[in-house]
C-alpha cells in the first residue's frame, strides 16, 4: 500500500523532455477500458497509438475492465478491431477473474448466477456449472415466490451486472446465501454510468440490494480490489514489479483506488467518470479515504502522451 | 430522544400487581402489525383480547406498520376481520404517511412510484399525480433503454416494496433522480422477511439498488423514522405525551428504534424477528447504536399481557 498522496501532476504542464523521463519509470501499464481507451464502442482519439507505442517500447501491456458482461475473447475482438495490438493473455476481466477465482480455490459446486453470459461463459470455460442467466421465468408475485423451488448443489451466488435483475432473482439470491457455507462473490461494484440524458446502473446497485436482503458482504472481485490482479500477479510473479507498473484509470474510486491498494504509480484521465476538479476537492477533504483517491498523475486524454512517445517504426 | 438503555425487564418475571402498574403508565400505544398482531393474515394468540382490552381501558391505539403494499383502508379491513376494533384514523401506515408527507409540502408534480397500488392509492386519495405500478412494459436490454423517454413533470421519486422491480425502473428513478431538485422518499427500508425456507426481500433491497445507482440518499417515512408520526403527533397535539405513550414491535431496528427516537416507552415481543437472545447481544456490545435497540421491557407474547388485564366487561 502507498502512502497517501498529497499532490498530483497535470502532466501537460511539464516539458516534453520531463514527460519522457517519467515514461521510462514504468514497465509495466495496466489500465482501465470504458472512459480510457473507448467510449460506447469507438476507441478515444489517440488512445490506439499510446497503447501500440507502449507495445513497441516493450512495455507489458494489461487491459483491465470491471465490465462483466463481456468474456476475454469478446473484449479481445472489440480491442483489436478498433486496432489495439492486444491478446487474449493480456486482457483482466471482472468475468474471467471471478471464474478463476472459484477454479483456485477447487469450488465443485454449481453457482446461481445474478450477470449475463459474460459470466456464465467465463465459468464453463473452466468447468464450473451454474444456472445460466438470462430473465427469471418466475413471475415477481408473492404468491409465485412462495412456490420457488431452490436447487440443492448451489455453493455459490455471483452478481454482476444483470439487465434482468428481478424480485424472483433476489429470493434465490439471498435463501441460498442464507447458508453461511454459500460464498458471496461480487464481479464489481460500479455505482452507475452517467450518459447523455439517462443514468444507467451498474453492477453495485445490485450488489447493495442483494447485500441488504442476505445481510451479508460480498467478496468483491474487481477493481479497486487486487482481487482483480490475482491471477495476474500470480502468473507473471518476478516479472511485475508493482513500483515500476502504472495504473491508468478514468474512474479515482476503482481505478486509481486499485493502484493506491496495490502500490501502483497512477495516472488519471480526464474522458470518463472523473476530473481534476475531482482529484483538487479530495485534495481539500480532511478524509483519508479521499486521499486515496489522489492520482500521482492527470491528463485531459491518454492521446496527449503522443508527443512524448518515440515515433513509430516505419 | 431518550437516554440510552442497558437493561431490559422481562415483564414475565414481574408479579401480576407489578405489570397492572406498569400498565397504567401509559395512555397511548403505537403498535406494530406484523409479527406482534398477526402473522401470515393469521391474529397471533391473545392479541385481539389484549388490544380490544386496552380500547376498553381507555387508550389510544394506533396500529403503525412499514408495509408499503397495502392502504389503510385495507389494512383496516384486515385487522377487523380478525376482531380488532380499530378505525381508519387509527391506522398509520408508510404508504399513507408518504402521501400525506407530500401532500403536506403542497407537491404539485408528479410522483416516479416503485412500488405497488397501497402507494398509488394513497396518492390518489390526496390528489397526487403518479406513473402507476406494476411491471414496466419495457425489456431490460441495454438497447431498448438508450430509448426510454423520461417524462417532464415528475418530482418525487418513491421507492416501496416491489414485486415488479426491474432494470428500466432502476434506469428511469436513478435519471430522474439526476435532477437535484427531484425528492427522493423511501417507504421504509426494512432488510427481509425470514420464511420457512427462503428469504422475502424488504422494501430496503429496492431503497439501497435505487440509492446507489442515483448516488444520493433517500428521505425515509417509515420506522425508525419520527416522519411516520408526523401526521399524528400533529393531529393529535397536545393529546399524546411521549412519555405517556408506548411502542410495541418485533423488530428493534424498526420499532424499537421508533420509540428510542420519539421519546415513547418500548416493549419487544418474541412473536417476529428479534428475540430476547438479540437483546442480551445488544447489552454486551460497544456499539451505541446497539444500545438504542435495547427495549424497556420484553414479552413472548403480547398475550402474555392478558393475566394483568381487567377482566372484559360483558
Amino acid at each position: 500500500m502507498c502512502a497517501y498522496k498529497q499532490s498530483c501532476t497535470n502532466l501537460m504542464d511539464l516539458p516534453t523532455a520531463k514527460v519522457t523521463e517519467w515514461l521510462e519509470g514504468f514497465d509495466t501499464v495496466i489500465t482501465d477500458c470504458d472512459g480510457v481507451l473507448w467510449v460506447y464502442g469507438r476507441a478515444i482519439d489517440g488512445a490506439v497509438s499510446v497503447i501500440n507505442l507502449f507495445k513497441s517500447m516493450r512495455k507489458n501491456i494489461y487491459f483491465c475492465t470491471n465490465n462483466s458482461t463481456k468474456t476475454r475473447e469478446e473484449l479481445l475482438k472489440k480491442a483489436q478491431n478498433m486496432g489495439f495490438s492486444i491478446t487474449e493473455g493480456e486482457i483482466i476481466s471482472t468475468a474471467h477473474a471471478t471464474a478463476a477465482y472459484l477454479k483456485k480455490r477447487n469450488f465443485e459446486k454449481r453457482v446461481y448466477v445474478i450477470g449475463s453470459d459474460g459470466i456464465t461463459k467465463e465459468l464453463d470455460a473452466v468447468g464450473i456449472g451454474h444456472t445460466g442467466c438470462g430473465p427469471d421465468p418466475m413471475k415477481g408475485t408473492m404468491a409465485e415466490t412462495t412456490k420457488i423451488q431452490l436447487e440443492t448443489d448451489i455453493g455459490a451466488v455471483v452478481v454482476g451486472f444483470d439487465e434482468h435483475f428481478s424480485f424472483p432473482k433476489m429470493v434465490k439470491a439471498s435463501s441460498y446465501l442464507n447458508d453461511p457455507n454459500c460464498l458471496f462473490i461480487a464481479t464489481n461494484t460500479d455505482e452507475r454510468f452517467p450518459m447523455d440524458n439517462m443514468v444507467v446502473p451498474g453492477s453495485g446497485c445490485f450488489v447493495r440490494a442483494i447485500e441488504t436482503c442476505a445481510e451479508r458482504t460480498a467478496k468483491v472481485i474487481g477493481k479497486p480490489n487486487p482481487a482483480i490482479c490475482e491471477v495476474l500477479l500470480q502468473k507473471e510473479i518476478g516479472r511485475i514489479d508493482p513500483a515500476r507498473t502504472l495504473m491508468i484509470g478514468d474512474r479515482a474510486n476503482t481505478d486509481i483506488l486499485l493502484g493506491f491498494n496495490c502500490g501502483f504509480q497512477t495516472l488519471l484521465v480526464g474522458t470518463g467518470v472523473h476530473q481534476l476538479s475531482d482529484v483538487e476537492r479530495w485534495k481539500k477533504s480532511k478524509d483519508l479515504e479521499d486521499k486515496k483517491l489522489i492520482p500521482d498523475m492527470y491528463l485531459p486524454k491518454l492521446g496527449d502522451l503522443l508527443p512524448a512517445l518515440p515515433l513509430p517504426k516505419h
